[in-house]
């Protein structure tokens, strides 16, 4: 594999592209089913799943899905019905995460709680919710069934974890780990794993997706996590510093701690537990977090749980398919640098 | 029947004794189930759970799926948790609509949102969802998730449409049926018709069940609206208010608006549509509604309500479970008077 550095690859950007090529038939049936599950003759819920739909994401989860499936010889049509439950999964607590997390953006654009409201942002949570549920019940497979509906408890279970440890200076490594595994990882294994599932492959194949999409979203969320102090790399990113700002503590936080003497941990726990985010703390954290050099040693987590997932999918047929899951953990992790 | 006056049975308060006394062995393992699926490391999701189960709300929907499973000769264990399925989406529901219409109390007690935050109450609202459907997907009939998962976006799309539709005075009597026909009554005919669908009956039994549990959920709803205005008696209850100070627009609101003048029009419109809904304002609405005979009106479709849920269980083989379910209607009416 080549998760070293991007100087080996001329566009380590397009590592996606054979994801999105290798799904886009059956892309084009889960986006029109999921604009069929969002209809509604209550206005609210298709004008604001429409605003979620709109907002650029990349639909890496369904796709995963769906790339699994194929990868697994899956010739039938509940592969885009799984798929879109599982973006509809992925939609609803969205929704309800902007409002746990009272943000304002996403992606760079106006959240629907800013727009429509709190009151709104739940209730069409669980209106998708609901409909992920019909949906998948429709497939028929109830091994697929209990891998969603327990990926849906444990998410769920993960973000209540997140808002229990949020501002405690005394999370550990292993805290944020279980975190990320619950309210992240959980779905991206699920979405992996239901492919073979309705494919009729055995055990060790399920296990194998399973795993190659549980490493994958730990990757995905620890990328994330570091992209959010700005990434690696001289150029930074836009909207950075939420995580900070809402005192949450992601790795590169706890690694920085760690590390700092006794004035920085002070200074952290009055970010994080006393709330004292401004600006300028912002600048502070940050510089703290390079100095330690807490991004680069978050990236290296990444890229071991982007091995994992790497060797996990290596191991199916050669296929278009496998190939695009093998690309896409290069994707997810390159987004850093 | 006998839902005709109080006065024709002695204490037409104990109709709900037949139901709590067939289903006592079977919800005794209920709530062991409920305890054990409220079960977490992170330690908020017991407390709050907790204290929703110890809230003293009489878990009539779950004694309406373990009755009618009864009521059909059921004899495995799927009703116990498909009733404590019914009775956790029932709870994740109370949780985000507490937080939607930003409640202090419920029965009397604080409400969860405000011992641990609107926060804490949308993701513990999640998890017991999550919960639900894991637990259903166990019990492995498709039947019986494809009818809870349907109630489930029907709930929501019903709440959203209540959220849509509030403070509008140009909400009509069908809007409102509408509504409590999908956040009400939806989980009661679910609730009720998985009963048959595990214990094997034909779709006749099924239909029945359904009618049976849709016409008490619009009657137990119609009876509540009533209740939230002091009800019928000359004592009051206590809590009354709470629908007039969340601009809800309720039967007894409709009924009375449309036999008002126009001052009494511009009366409502001020106070539903423009907020001006204090105790001053509480008083005249309540006057306004006794004066027009609102609240007897609201009751006499309850009636209708409850004889046709009545109708639909009198076909049942007389039972101890069917005496049970009859009995209930009364008591979903008498709650009034």
């Amino acid at each position: 594999m080549s998760l070293a550095s991007p100087v080996e690859r001329t566009d380590s950007r397009a590592s996606i592209e054979p994801m999105i090529a290798v799904t886009a038939p059956d892309m084009a049936r889960v986006n029109d089913l999921i604009l069929a599950m969002a209809g509604s003759n209550v206005e609210l819920i298709p004008e604001i799943a429409e605003h979620l739909i709109s907002s650029g994401g990349k639909r890496l989860r369904p796709m995963l899905t769906i790339a699994s499936a194929l990868a697994h010889d899956y010739r039938g049509d509940a592969h885009v019905k799984l798929a879109a439950s599982v973006e509809f999964m992925h939609t609803a607590t969205l929704l309800h995460d902007d409002v746990v997390d009272e943000s304002d953006l996403r992606r760079g654009k106006k959240t629907a709680r800013t727009i429509w409201g709190n009151q709104a942002s739940v209730l069409v949570g669980d209106f998708l919710l609901g409909q992920a549920f019909k949906t998948m019940v429709e497939v028929g497979s109830l091994t697929a069934l209990d891998i969603l509906s327990t990926a849906s408890s444990v998410i769920a279970e993960g973000e209540v974890w997140q808002l229990s440890a949020a501002k405690h200076m005394t999370t550990s490594e292993a805290d944020y780990l279980a975190v990320i595994d619950a309210k992240t990882a959980a779905l991206f294994a699920a979405a992996a794993e239901v492919g073979p599932v309705i494919a009729g492959a055995g055990e060790a194949e399920r296990t194998a997706m399973r795993d190659y999409g549980r490493s994958l979203g730990l990757a995905f969320q620890l990328v994330d996590d570091v992209l959010d102090y700005g990434g690696t790399a001289a150029a930074l990113g836009k909207n950075t510093g939420d995580d900070f700002r809402e005192g949450k503590i992601t790795l590169p936080v706890i690694l920085a701690y760690q590390a700092g003497d006794d004035t920085e941990k002070a200074f952290w726990r009055e970010a994080m537990e006393g709330g004292r985010n401004d600006d300028k703390a912002l600048a502070r954290a940050t510089a703290l977090i390079h100095q330690h050099g807490a991004l680069e040693e978050t990236v290296q987590r990444a890229r071991q749980y982007g091995e994992a997932a790497y060797a996990a999918a290596s191991g199916l047929p050669q296929s278009p398919s496998r190939d695009a899951m093998l690309g896409v953990v290069e994707f997810c992790i390159d987004r850093v640098s």
